[in-house]
C-alpha cells in the first residue's frame, strides 16, 4: 500500500472534482465476478479515479478472497491518489442472491459459498462501512445513476450472459422486494406448455441456452462456422464465438441468436406492460459481444408486444458502462445507502 | 335529496366512528360499471356507511351518466344520513385507461366514451375535489387498504371476468408507472408461439376465453351441462353458467377451467418472480363465481413456478371484499389523493 502521507491536499487529483464542501466524498466500488474482482474509486457522480483488476482465485477461499478484494481496493486508491482515508464507504456486487439486512450471500455458486458474511469480512479489512447486494442489481443502478438510465423514476436492467438477470428500479429505487429477489427477469416464465426446466426465460435466452441448442443442431448435422471457430470443441462456445460467427453471417448462429432475442423481447415486454415502463437497458457479456443487431432485434420485439400502445416508444438500448457498470453501481450504491 | 337540517350531530351514526377531531372525515365511493354505478360513503378506515346502486344507461350518454352517478351519491348519503356537506372528496372507478393528470377516461368501450372528462363532470355536481382511476386500480387499491392487502407494501391484484385486469401496489403505493398503465397484467404475453392476438393472457385466461374455447369444444361434439344450463345459446356463458358446470363435476368446463387457471398461475408467478412479491389477491366475476377450487388451482400453480424458493409461501387469496372492492377502494384512494 502506498504511503498516503505522500499525497497532500495540494497534488491530489481530487481538486475540483465533486468537491461539493472541503472533503470530496469518495467510495470503493468493487464487483466480485467468477473469474476477476474489479475495483474502483467512484465519486459521488459515478467518476472513475482509479482502478484496479485482480484474479478471483475460487479455490483460495473465502478469506483469501475477501484479502484479494481488499488488496485490489488498496491498489485502486493508489491509481486514484487518495489515501484509504479519504473512502467513506465500499460497495460490493456479489454474483448470487444476499441477504442485505445481514450482509451475507446467501448462494454464490461460482465461488462455491453458502452463507458468507461478505460485509463483516470486507468492513473488518477497510475500516469503512460496506454495503452488498446482487451483481446485476448495482451494475443496474450504476447504469442507471451514471449511465443510460439518466435516473428516470423507473427502469428495467436486463443482463444477458452465461444465466439472464435483471435488476429494476420503481420510483426512483432499485425495487428489492419482499425476498430481495425483485428483477430475477430470467426466471419468469417464457413457454408455459415446455417441460419443467426448460420455460424460463434463462432457459431460452441465456448464452449457455443459445449453446446448448447449437450443439443439437450442428450434432444433427446443420453446418455452421461455430465448428471451425472452437476447433470442434463445442463446450467453448463462449460470447465472442457467437459475436464472431454472427457478424460473418452464419445461417445457423443467426436464426439460434434472432430467435432468442426475439423470445427475450417479448418477456421484457411483459415486464415493460406490468410496470408501465419507459426505459430498459440491456447489458452482459452477449449484449456487448453481438451488439447492436442483438439490441435492436429485442428493441423491435418489445415495441411490438407491449401494452398499451402508448409504450411503443420505450426506450432499449444497450448499457453505456459496459464492463465498468457494477463497479461504478457498487460504488454509488455505497453512497446511497451510507446516506439513507 | 333529503333535507340535511333534519340531521342533527346528535342523532347522526358518525358519532363514535373514525372521528379524529371534530369533524368525521368521509368520502363518496364510486364504482362506475357498464351495468351499473354504485356509490357507497366511504370512513377512512374503508367502512361503508351508505350505499346505492343505480344502472348505468349508456344509450343516455356522458352528461346524463354523469347526473346518475351524483343522483347516486346523494342516495348513498340519504342512506348514511349524512348531509352532503360531510362528504370531503369523491372517487370514481371507471372501466378504461386514464389520464389521471387530467382527469380524462381516454377510452372506456363499455360506456362507448373517449376523452370524457369526468373529474371535470363529477366535481361540477358533487362540489368536492373528485379523483379518477381504472376501476380495477381502485378494487385493488382497496382489497389493499380494507380487505386481504393488510397493507402489506407490495401486492398484485388480478380481477378475472370479461377480461383479466390487474393492479399493482409496489412500497406502499398504487404504482402507475410511465403511461399510468401498470398492472395490467391481462396483456403480459402467456404464449409467445401463439398467433397474434391469441398471445396474452387475457386471450388465454378470461372468462371470454374460456367461453370461446367451451363453444369450440362443444362444437365439434364434445358434450358439456353448458349446452343445457343456457338452453343452447352458448353465447350467453357467463361466470355463473361456469360456475354451476363446474360444481356439477362437468368434465368439459373442469378441464378448460383448471388449464386455464393453471395458466394464469404462471403468468402471475412471472409478476411474482420479477417483483419479489408475498401477496396476491384475486377478484372479478369468474373468482367470485368459482371461489375456492379456482383460488387453489391458481394459489398451486404460482407456488409451484416462482423463484427463488422463498417466494413458496407467497400469499394467493380471493377477494374480501367482492363487489364492493372498487366502492370502497375509490373512497379511499380519493382520500389519499386529497392528502397528498
Amino acid at each position: 500500500m502506498a504511503d498516503e502521507s505522500t499525497h497532500t491536499r495540494q497534488d491530489s487529483p481530487l481538486d475540483g472534482i465533486d468537491a461539493g464542501g472541503d472533503h470530496p466524498k469518495l467510495a470503493l466500488g468493487i464487483d466480485l465476478g467468477g473469474t476477476n474482482i474489479q475495483a474502483g474509486v467512484i465519486t459521488e457522480r459515478g467518476q472513475v479515479l482509479g482502478r484496479a483488476k485482480v484474479k478471483t482465485d475460487v479455490e483460495s477461499g473465502f478469506e483469501a478472497i475477501m484479502d484479494s478484494i481488499a488488496s485490489a481496493a488498496r491498489q485502486a486508491c493508489e491509481e486514484a491518489k487518495v489515501p484509504m482515508s479519504a473512502i467513506h464507504t465500499a460497495g460490493l456486487g456479489v454474483p448470487g442472491p444476499i441477504d442485505p439486512e445481514k450482509g451475507v450471500v446467501i448462494e454464490a455458486v461460482n465461488l462455491r459459498w453458502n452463507d458468507a458474511p461478505v460485509v463483516m469480512g470486507l468492513s473488518d479489512r477497510l475500516s469503512v462501512p460496506v454495503y452488498a447486494d446482487n451483481d446485476v442489481n448495482v451494475a443496474v443502478y450504476g447504469e442507471w445513476r451514471a449511465g443510460i438510465g439518466n435516473e428516470t423514476p423507473n427502469m428495467l436492467g436486463v443482463w444477458v450472459g452465461t444465466g439472464v438477470g435483471g435488476g429494476l428500479i420503481i420510483n426512483s429505487q432499485l425495487h428489492r422486494g419482499a425476498h430481495y429477489s425483485a428483477g430475477e427477469i430470467g426466471h419468469m416464465i417464457l413457454l408455459p406448455g415446455a417441460h419443467l426446466g426448460s420455460r424460463s426465460v434463462e432457459h431460452n435466452c441465456s448464452r449457455t441456452a443459445i449453446a446448448h441448442e447449437l450443439i443439437k443442431l450442428i450434432r444433427s448435422n446443420h453446418p455452421s462456422l461455430v465448428t471451425s471457430l472452437t476447433d470442434g470443441k463445442l463446450h467453448k462456445i463462449k460470447s465472442k464465438v457467437l459475436a464472431m460467427a454472427y457478424e460473418q453471417g452464419d445461417d445457423l448462429v443467426r436464426t439460434v441468436v434472432d430467435d432468442s432475442a426475439d423470445r427475450l423481447g417479448m418477456a421484457i415486454a411483459s415486464a415493460v406492460t406490468l410496470l408501465s415502463l419507459d426505459q430498459v437497458v440491456l447489458g452482459g457479456g452477449l449484449v456487448h459481444a453481438i451488439g447492436e443487431p442483438y439490441v435492436d432485434l429485442v428493441r423491435d420485439s418489445v415495441r411490438r408486444e407491449v401494452f398499451p400502445e402508448s409504450l411503443r416508444n420505450v426506450s432499449v438500448e444497450a448499457s453505456m458502462l459496459g464492463d465498468d457498470a457494477g463497479m461504478v453501481g457498487a460504488g454509488l450504491i455505497a453512497f446511497e445507502e451510507l446516506w439513507k
